[in-house]
């Protein structure tokens, strides 16, 4: 490779993915690691970077450094002001945020997205804003809505190349918090596939009642033994991304839909989807390094 | 007392709540402690119940003694079958279960209700039966909407004295794990009582998007200083008892609603109805022990 390319980083709250690029954008080196934000110690984030990635930016010592994600945050690295919807790649690129290493490498933090709601509220993201910039093509503008699954899984309208607007389900974390810590957890065994209880829990969302109402329908499945205890996570799976998607089908009305996520969760979302008669494409799992790319290209710093 | 009273026993996950009753039902003495089922070492129930009323049972050897609640769950001291809807004092009286103590002094295990929706799918009380039969008027016929707040509230429909329906929701117990074990509990400075932020909850769960969505709100809340630390759990209970309510109220369209649980509870209820125009009377706090009297007596068991 010859210079001119870039370090795209993705560092999110549990998950820490290093991407090295060429000119062109096409991924030379990467590395993932588990050094989320949440596991570095004594907030020593730059010796995590360099333990990562000291190798290449000595090799490339021109190439620009972009991270994205939680490391952006009030736990993080750098905490970056979060950037206004409508935002698209000019915009965003333009909130970037400097920040120079104690050797004196430049740092690029890209910034999170908010938007306010009618009722004054808000919602926000970070790191997701950039993995949706690599998943649509440029020149795009088409209104698309994007949906990224997990802890805090987020609806993204996408509209002229620009995030218009977007809401976060805490559907991976509510989930998770469940299995543990409540009563739910006691009866299961294990957290194995089953997409038939998966759809039983679908099909129960759609009722009337609500979600803590059905919560209590994977207790009384597995005392009554409707369901063995292996099939009871992922009843109560399809319940929690049911009522998911019924919130985000009000909202946002979607035709088609494009996931960004891990090939297990979209597969359940593809099932989820199929039973509203929606069709949904899955993006490339390196969409945040292709996202960095342009972040990197729209502010002029990849020759 | 002269004998012909009656010991009556609400014992449940959390507490043991005992009542010394006369044969006309008056509260002639009790015990209330932190042994609930779940606190009982070893099982050993019986040593329990002795250490709290063997002077009782001492000095009534004939008076009848009656228990409900999750100790006649299968964590409990007997497993007791459910008793199927609708069912009334009669029926529930007619399934009390009798084991005998190791001294041979018999104990009246009362039964737990079970309820099945058009779906197929089962819900089920441990120990709200009795509350209920003992808040309501031996007599009283006409269709009553009870909710039972706490970990698992209750709704339920009582028509001609007899239990015919009820649903489960599970607001207390997930409000305690979203507090405990999610980012949400990361911005709150304990768990004031707020009414304003209560309000403000009631109101988000009317509007679209759904409880999971509503949720991330308590986040963003905290981020941009919407609300203060001490208010964002009465926030969140807001969204929760908001979301039960909007399910409860689909379900059963009340017209007035009697509140049986704890007093700091039932005025968050209270203010919760009002909001939608229904009036909430509250129940009596011995209801247990009313209701063990009343299905004493229609087993025959209190002169």
């Amino acid at each position: 490779m010859r210079d001119g390319g870039l370090v795209a980083i993705d560092w999110g709250t549990s998950n820490f993915r290093a991407y090295l690029l060429d000119a062109e954008g096409r991924v030379r080196d990467s590395a993932t690691t588990g050094d989320g934000i949440l596991q570095v110690e004594g907030g020593d984030f730059e010796r995590v970077l360099l333990s990562h990635c000291g190798g290449w930016l000595a090799t490339y010592p021109e190439a620009p450094v972009l991270l994205s994600g939680m490391i952006g945050s009030r736990q993080g690295w750098h905490e970056v002001p979060y950037c206004q919807c409508p935002a698209g790649p000019a915009e965003i690129a333009q909130a970037l945020v400097l920040r120079r290493t104690k050797q004196g490498r430049a740092l690029c933090f890209v910034p999170g997205l908010s938007v306010a709601s009618e009722d004054g509220g808000r919602d926000v993201m970070r790191g997701e804003e950039t993995q949706i910039l690599g998943a649509i093509e440029p020149g795009d503008g088409e209104r698309r809505l994007i949906c990224l699954p997990g802890t805090h899984s987020k609806w993204v309208e996408v509209e002229g190349g620009r995030v218009s607007r977007f809401s976060t389900f805490m559907t991976g974390e509510v989930y998770g918090a469940l299995v543990k810590h409540t009563i739910l957890g006691r009866l299961m065994d294990g957290e194995a596939e089953d997409a038939d209880a998966f759809a039983k829990g679908l099909a129960l969302a759609d009722r009337q009642g609500g979600f803590l109402n059905h919560l209590f329908r994977v207790r009384t499945a597995g005392l009554f033994g409707e369901l063995p205890g292996q099939s009871l996570a992922a009843f109560l799976s399809g319940i929690a991304i049911g009522h998911e998607l019924a919130g985000a089908f009000a909202e946002y009305r979607p035709s088609s839909v494009l996931l960004i996520g891990s090939e297990a969760l979209s597969r359940r979302y593809v099932q989820a989807l199929a039973r509203r008669g929606i069709a949904a494409a899955t993006a490339p799992s390196d969409a945040a390094a292709r996202g960095l790319y342009r972040l990197a290209r729209a502010r002029g710093g990849v020759r």
